[in-house]
């Protein structure tokens, strides 16, 4: 028989990652949301996955599924290595646009896992190794822990810092029709870059968390520039600068890719939705479909809902 | 004769710039003051400087003063240009420290002369007027604003961006007897760097903005390493990292190089005097002399005294 303690429900937060300057370190917690359903059978049952919402059609649902094996990564550690498992997924996070689906998956899998466990794992524990299946925290960050996060490595392990934002910031997100791997993306970055590209980024990453803590936005014009990868990154989004341009003349306060993109993301207060179809339509114009999403930011991170 | 309303007197504050991974950005004014006195003469008269303090036997009495040219980028903007001046400068300051001492002249020059005008310039654009002086903004802009600053060069304008910081944070500054030229630590640093250390750079920033910002110190641990001047540096500075650990066993919550050095910067809330004295005693171990100074965070930056 199955106990009721064998069985959570978890709620996950997309998260944008880098922010502009902020590479491979800044992430932001939005409000949309992917459930991960998870029942542990008996030892020797067989697993079960069933997905619905986006990638209802393509998720492998075996061994090779993300969810699974995060779930593996936690149960493997403990009494519960071999049990069956039943995986209920439902998926709102776009895949493959920026959006931290990967990390939603991967956080998703190890809070609800863990939470079967009685919570044997802290937090930070559960960072480190959603952070080592993902192979970098900016997104894992947020979606575990919410709100605006600064995630360094010092080695194989993450030190997250969890900020506060203003609460009125919205994200306009224009999300193009087509996918774009990340490690496609990463890709496109080159090995060493100017002393002058590294300082110009790490001050906008200074300009901008100092923006956010503060609430002084305005500086959010500048604090979004980068030059370590939305310029290597560009000839994968055709029509990016367009899309910027349009976002900016529309109102929003700064503008940049959601993590590797091809998501595009603008920061503001107010007109979110003139931005949203200004930035469509310049997609449009190079003949991108797209849609946007008024987000806001999520501020409590992965959260067990039963 | 001269009226009143022609002479003023400014003090300014000492400043630690780069603060770790934040090279040419980051800034924090302390408590260690210049003063600058300056009295606008008749047109034709001649210029007379009086140098007491750090620098009196070795400072330019002549057209080479650092202060005298930012007071003549001033006034020789206004119907003032060719008047004679009397400038009485007092140093704590030590010269060629990494304590912004030029910097400290800088806009102890510019604040006088714009007082003299009856201040018709902002100090955003004194800002932009010392930086061009100064050739980069990170110890300006504190000197000019008061307290933690991040400075971003856009073109050849400055966006600054000023935060708070916890005011019970000390400054423990340790001084070697030797000068170095920030010409000469500048040459130090190559002209290209690895994209991980960019990396390693911006994502360190974003902690120590992050945690100053927030009062979350216990961050600075990390928050201050550096991998694009400091290495490059440490060859100028016998015994770096040995006063650096020094500074750190005796409690320090972390350490820096205070802007290009030869000055060793160690942040901490308690046992300033246990810091400092282990400090000195590493440098000593590396024949060394050096003397150490507790300081606070300025929260004015430069002010007119009189």
């Amino acid at each position: 028989m199955m106990r009721s303690d064998q069985q959570v429900r978890v709620r996950i937060p997309a998260t944008t990652a880098n922010c502009g300057p902020g590479f491979d370190t800044l992430g932001i917690a939005c409000t949309l949301y992917n459930e991960v359903a998870l029942e542990v059978l008996e030892p020797g049952d067989e697993v079960q996955i069933r997905v619905t919402g986006d990638g209802a059609d393509t998720l492998p649902l075996g061994d090779r599924n993300l969810v699974l094996r995060s779930v593996r990564m936690v149960l493997d550690r403990t009494e519960k290595k071999s049990s069956g498992l039943r995986l209920t997924l439902h998926n709102n996070i776009p895949l493959s646009r920026g959006l931290g689906s990967s990390s939603a998956a991967i956080v998703g899998g190890v809070i609800a896992a863990n939470a079967i466990i009685g919570n044997r794992f802290s937090r930070d524990e559960l960072l480190d190794m959603a952070t080592r299946l993902e192979g970098h925290p900016d997104n894992v960050a947020p979606a575990l822990m919410g709100g605006f996060t600064v995630s360094v490595m010092k080695g194989a392990r993450v030190t997250c810092l969890r900020l506060p934002v203003p609460q009125e910031l919205k994200l306009v997100v224009c999300i193009p029709e087509f996918r774009l791997s990340t490690h496609k993306a990463r890709q496109a970055i080159p090995a060493s870059v100017t002393h002058r590209d590294a300082v110009y980024n790490l001050s906008r990453t200074a300009l901008l968390v100092g923006a956010l803590v503060s609430g002084q936005l305005g500086y959010l014009a500048d604090a979004l520039d980068d030059k370590l990868h939305q310029p290597y990154r560009s000839a994968l989004i055709p029509g990016m600068s367009e899309v910027f341009a349009a976002g900016k003349a529309a109102g929003a306060l700064g503008v940049a890719m959601s993590g590797a993109g091809p998501s595009l993301m603008a920061y503001t207060l107010e007109k979110a939705d003139d931005i949203g179809i200004a930035m469509v339509r310049a997609f449009r114009a190079h003949d991108i479909q797209s849609r946007y999403l008024c987000l806001g930011v999520d501020c409590n991170g992965a959260q067990i809902i039963e």
